[in-house]
């Protein structure tokens, strides 16, 4: 058993309150409490309050405890990521390099670069390595205080290294600290050899993998956009997959308006992502439909777009999660905090809608709010002290880590 | 006497070679040694070449160092901060949360806010309260790899205030390990008791505040701007400050095009600033002129704004130095690899030539490059570790801090 855990004198954000996914003014509400406390026992949360509150609770027991003087400083949950491809194989830095130097996408792509190279790389790579790779990048999510992160198969498009990638996630989510949340999708690109065939993808993917992948899966995603799936082809694959106990998520509308929000809101996704040309219709289908939108402004500020309009979203009813979208190609980071920093700055979200974004409607965003998201009694012990004396200033002086120390479960994991 | 160094197995970025700011494919030469080794020695740099190299000459003497085994992870100079505002008083956060929560720029401004909320706050607070918070933020800049930077004064607009923050700054290059090198900048902005009456402003600038702090500065910097100072106004003050021994810097083109970079070329200023809207010839003027261009793309991000076009300015000759601009209204931020990562992003710049432009550029910027900026033997021994395996990596996984460890003259302040 851990020795039980006592941090006092936090600005402490419990993002405790209304129930399920958040939008309009609830997504504002922090539950701060000033001089806060909170004890953490059991790797689970045991107590939160004032100070004074829990220094009377535990007047016999604080000497069972480790005690956390956090002078003031901001104690939030631990952060959630609802949407990453992270247990990729191989790096493209090269690529980025090109890029750079003058050279065309396309001419990076006939030479085997882009999805093709990390599809390849991680064909390759076997499941130790994969292995290995993934866990030095949630080594880097956790020193950004991500203590939950969801992650999508999809570099393999086809069977054996879409299980590959699951199993790698399945082995992580028991071995590392971090909870890894497991997304099966199959329908990431079209692969080579079904160019213009994709109806016969759809059939494959239906018919051969989603039985065997679905144990290993709770969500399953789908790249709905011009010239990758249809809507019609992305509805057969979340309607199958819900057959199997699978939950839809979509990536929608990120290049063109393609419908991708409505579909959302149609086949009672939990979430649709990127929506950075989602149209008015389908905001308020989704807010109708209660789809929460995953957010993705680091892939907007590296792909050079304009971010999707969360300040709308929210306005609009719509329940707003951000997350990196880790992967090799469109968004190399694994920066939560960055990521924040983006959704005040790109998408005119407020300082508390940042937070509770990245926190508790992430968490709903995977299903996860039961046990994460806030600081609450009976959740995870996933608690985060940062080196800022409030959450103005965690997004105020941004691009900056301003994690002090990180708790999973009850322990120490970073700081 | 400090115990040698040696950092052995990296892949050393040295970016010796020509000597002065530079442009155009000169931008992009790193003096790259793949498993490369440095010796730091009495604060200085005293080899460096291949491991296989410094191992034969140190053979005798390896037992006099502390060996670092860099794993061929990357070893760059120390950054160079060429611009900052860093010695201020006071916070800004909730002004940032204000804006975001729908407040107007101008119902701020005219409740106190903005520059002059931060004029208030330098002027009410001590000196000791200034060198305790721009402590922290040379603290900070460390930690973020940054061992040389420059700070303007600029939030007095009086004699004392700005006397007080060069004082400040001058302390702190005493002792803070970063070399801070000082800028006066008391044409910052116009002070409210100076409203329509500019010229004003300049005469008592001229004469009253330059004589007195010109021996507490290297730099003479003002802000060109439409309704701010005019390029005449600019004019009358770099002439004036070279007279006093101060080099000509400016703050020139970022809100409109205005003839600012044209200014910096006619006064030889040794740089210009921001410059979002300057002018073709004004970046031909600049690459006849020799001045260096002083970018700062995190301030258009915060801001909202499009970059400068730090790629076109780079293949017209003009050499492109980064900045994060550190200041509490437009980039409350201390990461230059951040910084690096948005020149890449935003400004199109190679990796290479981001980490020239951070490095030696910067340096050549605040006339330091005598000293700092590259890896070269009898500089300062500024040194950086970086997690990363190569420099391209360093800026395509990207919104992270890198850095391992920071040696400053040869002892290691930071990991
Ligand atoms: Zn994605
Ligand atoms: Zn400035």
């Amino acid at each position: 058993m851990t020795k039980s855990v006592w941090i006092k004198h936090a600005q402490l954000a419990t993002i405790k309150g209304q129930q399920g996914p958040r939008s309009k003014e609830a997504m504002s509400e922090l539950g701060l409490i000033e001089d806060g406390s909170v004890w953490l026992e059991d790797g689970k949360i045991a107590a939160v309050g004032t100070t004074a509150e829990l220094e009377k609770k535990f007047a016999d027991r604080s000497a069972d405890a480790e005690v956390i003087d956090a002078k003031g400083q901001l104690v939030t949950p631990g952060l959630v990521d609802p949407h990453t491809h992270v247990a990729y194989g191989g790096s493209r830095e090269g690529e980025f390099e090109k890029r750079l130097q003058g050279v065309s996408y396309m001419d990076i792509m006939n030479a085997g670069g882009g999805i093709h190279a990390t599809m390849r790389m991680t064909r390759e790579a076997t499941e130790e390595e994969l292995v290995e790779q993934t866990t030095k990048r949630l080594d880097s999510f956790l020193e950004h205080g991500v203590t939950t992160v969801e992650g999508k198969s999809g570099y393999g498009m086809n069977l054996e290294t879409e299980l590959k990638q699951l199993k790698v996630m399945k082995k992580l989510n028991a071995e590392h600290p971090i909870d890894l949340v497991s997304t099966f999708m199959g329908a990431h690109a079209v692969p080579s050899e079904y160019k213009g065939k994709e109806d016969d993808f759809v059939d494959y993917l239906i018919e051969t993998m989603l039985p065997e992948v679905a144990e290993l899966a709770e969500f399953n995603d789908v790249f709905c956009e011009k010239n990758v799936y249809t809507p019609e082809q992305s509805e057969r694959i979340l309607e199958a997959g819900k057959k199997h106990g699978l939950t839809p998520k979509i990536h929608a509308d990120e290049i063109v308006s393609y419908g991708g929000a409505e579909l959302a809101a149609k086949v009672g996704a939990i979430s649709a992502e990127h929506l950075l040309k989602a149209s008015d219709e389908g905001i308020e289908a989704m807010a109708d439909a209660g789809v929460i939108a995953c957010l993705l402004p680091a892939t907007a500020l590296y792909l050079r777009e304009e971010a999707a309009q969360g300040r709308k979203m929210i306005d609009s009813g719509v329940a707003v999660a951000i997350s990196t979208d880790c992967n090799p190609g469109s968004s190399p980071t694994v920066s939560m905090p960055l990521v924040m920093n983006l959704a005040c700055i790109s998408m005119r979200l407020t300082p508390a809608e940042a937070l509770v974004a990245a926190t508790y409607n992430a968490a709903c965003a995977i299903k996860r709010e039961d046990r994460a998201g806030s600081i609450e009694v009976g959740k995870k012990a996933d608690i985060v002290l940062w080196k800022v004396k409030s959450y103005q200033e965690l997004q105020y002086l941004f691009g900056v880590n301003h994690v002090e120390s990180v708790w999973k479960n009850g322990e120490k994991v970073v700081g």
